[in-house]
């Protein structure tokens, strides 16, 4: 276990220190301060190779996206990441795995201020487990069950590139184009949106994360607030590059139920609306306006004014 | 997926609830309550087949053992639990295997007042990671590195057994005896240590919990420490089933360097021995002197007042 212990001392020695963690790595459990005032959020989120990601996965990414997909958790809830712990399953102890790997993860970690403050190293099938803590003042967390009717719907980003660049990752033929390129650093590198799910506290009524899809990641978040919604699927943001690499039909399909995008999809009633105009002037993603939310039950999509059935999943998750 | 929808809601179902717990299972991420005065304590240990369990163990073994060895953490730690998350990675849902899963791990969880507050569901080789979260006083927690010289030691229970109970699950033959049947038992069915760990604060200096042997994990704590200690071979708890299994020579091995006993091991100043004569009275398991710290480093066993090198693991870990 020697190789073991010393890739504990690898991730330990590059865990950030932050204030508020009273003991980090290497006793039995770390000690955090949870200031007054505050409430804890905590997810976890797992991957696997095969189930997750296909064996090429550049480790690079993996560190990065498994981190990723966690925060996205925390900012789907309106909160702050403040720490996470790290399960690391591996077969083997590469060095050079391990360097781009812990590269990839303390880049996403460092850049939002959350600290590595324990976790496991496992030989085992290539896998790992995030779980990660946020802070949020009590009763502001920003829940799937809170949003009424009448209600605009919003997405960040371009939903569906995630799910082309999946379908590049399991073909793992070398990319043609830069769009292409684009598309699979989309699921490679999926950008968790904290500072957009932070400044909707107090404007978004409901807020989801997008890992499975947005008609099925929707359909949760209306059934959890008990409304229905009616969407356009003109109206659906689609990048040049999804369009490029797609063609339209097909574009459209992967918006719909392309998993892995990690985009944030919420409600926002009508008199607060302006408040979203003005507090996403600074977002790094564009936000679209995709239907209203209704009282009655249901997810209905419609194009040019017809009835649209959502495709059944254009790519399935291997 | 729908298979792995019912996991998670079979285990949403079941989880208990807490008054601290704002949101439990179900949305992107729990919310819970930290009481002003309380720190923090936040622990993560995995298990996965092959390498910490082999393939015949019994799934109730598995849901206890998973949630124990995380509980064992907090133990150590002089703290309470409180909330844990769960990430069970499986080939297939098998709904016996997943009923009986479910029952070890909430049959402990219950009896330790730890809600379950949320998870992953994956498809993938059988293993499982728990995150487990305790409160404490701030300043309060038992650290690995607060034992000064001339202090005693002490362990709980009688180490070893676990060890002799993992070459039995390996063997992976029916148990001849009632003694097998006990040692199989403690490997399956660690007892975490939690009422005692928590009765230690303010009582023990440094404190670990022994997964990986005695030996090691004892040289652990006096490295974090500083300090060095001797220890008498003699005065090593050796249970009667530990005997009867090994014999004299093989049980002192594993006594010393068989894994997964999930015991405290801790260190007393000489002024609050009593206070430990008074707390130790109602707890469920043997405590025992084992030895003294010293100044000087270096962990130094004897046995007959002769210097006494500690045999190579006798058991492998897998």
């Amino acid at each position: 276990m020697d190789e073991f212990a010393l890739i504990d001392r690898f991730f330990a020695r590059r865990a950030q220190s932050r204030p508020d963690v009273e003991l980090g790595i290497g006793d039995d459990a770390a000690v955090t301060l949870v200031p007054t005032g505050s409430a804890l959020v905590i997810a976890c989120d797992a991957m696997c190779l095969g189930t997750h990601f296909p064996p090429a996965t550049p480790a690079r990414a993996l560190g990065h996206r498994c981190l990723a997909i966690n925060l996205s958790d925390i900012a789907a809830m309106g909160a702050r990441p403040v720490w996470c712990t790290l399960t690391l399953s591996l077969e083997e102890a590469d060095e050079s795995w391990l360097t781009e790997f812990a590269d990839g993860f303390f880049a996403l970690a460092d850049a939002h201020d959350t600290a590595l403050i324990g976790g496991d190293t496992v030989r085992g099938p290539l896998g790992m487990t995030v779980t990660i803590h946020g802070l949020v003042e009590p009763g502001c967390s920003v829940r799937r069950d809170g949003a009424g009717p009448h209600e605009a719907i919003f997405v960040t980003g371009c939903p569906g590139e995630a799910g082309a660049g999946c379908s590049l990752a399991i073909a793992a033929k070398p990319c043609d184009s830069r769009s292409e390129r684009r598309l699979l650093s989309r699921f490679h590198y999926p950008a968790p949106r904290v500072h957009e799910g932070l400044s909707l506290q107090g404007i978004a009524t409901s807020m989801i994360d997008l890992s499975d899809g947005l008609h099925e990641d929707l359909g949760k978040l209306l059934t959890a607030s008990g409304v229905g919604a009616e969407l356009s699927a003109e109206a659906l943001p689609v990048s040049d590059d999804l369009l490029e690499f797609a063609g339209a039909e097909r574009a459209l399909g992967l918006a719909l139920t392309g998993g892995d995008d990690y985009e944030l999809c919420f409600t926002v009633p009508r008199e607060r609306e302006r408040d979203l105009v003005r507090v996403s002037r600074d977002w790094s993603c564009p936000v679209t306006r995709i239907g209203e939310t209704r009282a009655r039950a249901g997810l209905v999509w419609t194009r040019d004014h017809q009835p649209f059935t959502v495709p059944d999943t254009t790519f399935s998750h291997f």
